[in-house]
């Protein structure tokens, strides 16, 4: 394991659950991460393997390497060639009132995997990491995780085949054992070394890694999976998860159960440009689900940064640097049409399409997704995430 | 809090949950430990008021000093002297099959404290705890729980007013909750301080403190509390529990809850002699529940360690030691009759009495324990194990 990946030398890039710094300001150097954190990059032919099995189109997110690396993602397609069983496992630390489209890139992904390989999912709400990290209190971590679900929930996914729980509501019983048996096997050099936490940390902090690492293994939801207790599992999740799930992976083995799998995708980046995640303490560096088109409009005209040349005779000249021009990353990241992108970045590259005509197709793409969350979102009441949070089996979840 | 109590100096008695050495393999010194925890001493008005407020005569470890020290014991009977209500909180660590006698030390006099004051009591098996410590399996450690749960409930804990819990079965919603509330009270650098925990534990370890510090909160018990969440809380227990009882004190006001009470006992003596507690590696160091007639009458007269001079004429002439007689001492704990134990005293003190005549009597007294004990285990069906351990409300449980 890659453990000086959580602190780094001074000049390094950080990038840990909690904090995504870049080297210098800059980008996040997304080669280096593969390299530090010992993954695989996910290519071409892992797509196009996708694509032959499942006979669909391989998801926005997949193309164009938002998903952008894995580990084992290969075995789980072996898994899923034999006709074998999996599940998925993703989730959220519930820290705000309001999601933004970067916390909707994993469930928008993790829907996509399991509606084309037809498997169950757990979501794991981790109320009781925020009540410690962002010292909220235990209701107000427990209310925000009932609101966070429902933004998950309107994402899509089905009710027969996803199981929601948050920590305050679900420790407990074959959960905690399993907790009891992965504590067991790490020691508080080892969460240092992969965490970067300190002697003045408190013991929350230490103790929370495991309660991450459980819904890794089938055994934690005797409710689903009862009698297949060694099932394997495929986390989708942002490349800053990976510490939890590479302690996961190093004692699974130690406890006799399969690693989990990893396909990890890249930070979407904040409007004012790619630097690293975003921030929660500025609402104008995201688009929020809860922004109207007005918000959506202004936000993207005021300070979506531009690869456009300063003035119009000199972008007709040089074209967008479309390496740093976050309307076209965002594009990327939503707009499905490849041939229209396609058409946009080239005219806009070279310098014969403007910034503004970029926002506008921007803002009307953005416009439309949120438009439609907050449509699918206000179908959610409490009945369907009790519904969904229910501790129930899920017969039909294999079918 | 006396941090430093948990490593000491190297020429230090050592006192904490998992090692009890006296200074120079001499006995403990019980005034020093309550110097360097900073509870109080136990002293005779207290065990007075205990009989005036209970209109009964106190136990005999409350007369004869083996619970001899507490920690705000006065301010819960003030609570009974008011007609208010408190709970009762006691547990033990699973990690064996058969109790020893200093195993039921305890239970016994929990047992006392629940018929005086006619209070509900929780008790808390760790299974999770030794699963850790001794390295059990979760299945071994909670079939050891149960195993235990029967012996301690061959004590004779009234029902209607007892809740036994294993960590395991019951970690979990509000509890856990607590869990979290404190852990985040707690830096890495106190559980050191307390405990003497070091970088090369594991995390379970560390996370553990938490589990054992929230049953002395009533809000950890909804389905018995619900609406009482500020019950004062009584434990009785052997005073090396003190460091976390002491890390529970600290948390308490911080997260709103009231600081639990204490009252502690010295340790049950090995039939080697008082330098410590009990060998579980060692046998022949302690009489087991499980140990027969003769078994007893055997470890008595083989190993129980004699004040008695080394020859007839000897201890005719300087009679035997009683400070460091293992059969007085355990007459002490066991032989209610307080004339009969002057007498035996007196006459053994001066010589006229034999080492075998109070071994003799004692074998007596530990085999009719023993007897008594293995009648009412035998008592305990699962069944009844099952009943003590329903999560149920106890609607009679203060009357």
């Amino acid at each position: 394991m890659a453990e000086e990946a959580a602190k780094g030398g001074e000049d390094e890039q950080v990038v840990n659950p909690w904090e995504v710094t870049a080297k210098d300001g800059g980008k996040i150097d997304y080669d280096k991460l593969i390299e530090k954190f010992g993954c695989q990059r996910l290519d071409e032919s892992l797509v196009q393997r996708v694509e032959r099995l499942t006979g669909r189109s391989a998801h926005v997110f997949l193309r164009r390497g938002v998903f952008f690396a894995h580990r084992d993602f290969n075995e789980i397609l072996d898994v899923f060639e034999r006709g074998e069983k999996f599940f998925l496992y993703t989730g959220r630390g519930p820290s705000s009132e309001a999601l933004h489209l970067g916390h909707l890139v994993p469930f928008m992904f993790t829907k996509f995997l399991q509606d084309v390989f037809k498997v169950p999912l757990v979501i794991q709400l981790t109320d009781d990491e925020k009540c410690m990290w962002k010292n909220l209190t235990v209701e107000e971590s427990k209310r925000l995780a009932r609101e966070n679900a429902k933004d998950i929930i309107a994402c899509g996914f089905d009710i027969t085949r996803t199981f929601i729980f948050s920590d305050f509501s679900y420790v407990g019983g074959a959960f905690y054992e399993n907790m009891v048996k992965v504590a067991k096997c790490v020691t508080f050099n080892k969460v240092v070394g992969i965490f970067g936490f300190t002697n003045e940390d408190h013991i929350g902090k230490i103790s929370f890694p495991p309660v991450q690492a459980v819904p890794s293994f089938s055994s934690s939801f005797p409710h689903l999976f009862s009698g297949k207790d060694n099932l394997r599992c495929l986390i989708p999740c942002a490349i800053d998860q990976d510490p939890y799930f590479r302690m996961t992976r190093d004692v699974a083995p130690r406890i006799g159960y399969q690693k989990p799998a990893l396909i990890e995708s890249s930070f979407f980046p904040a409007l004012q440009g790619e630097t690293g995640k975003m921030s929660a303490s500025d609402p104008n560096s995201a688009i929020y689900v809860t922004d109207s088109s007005k918000d959506i409009k202004n936000k993207v005209n005021r300070y979506a940064f531009s690869g456009g040349q300063d003035s119009i005779e000199n972008h007709r000249k040089y074209g967008a640097n479309l390496e740093v021009d976050i309307p076209v990353k965002y594009l990327g990241f939503f707009l499905e049409d490849d041939a229209e992108l396609d058409h946009i970045k080239k005219e806009y590259g070279a310098g014969r399409m403007l910034t503004g005509e970029v926002k506008k197709r921007l803002i009307a793409v953005l416009s439309e997704l949120v438009e439609r969350h907050r449509k699918a979102r206000a179908l959610v009441t409490d009945e369907v995430v009790d519904a969904f949070m229910a501790v129930r089996p899920l017969p039909y979840m294999f079918s």
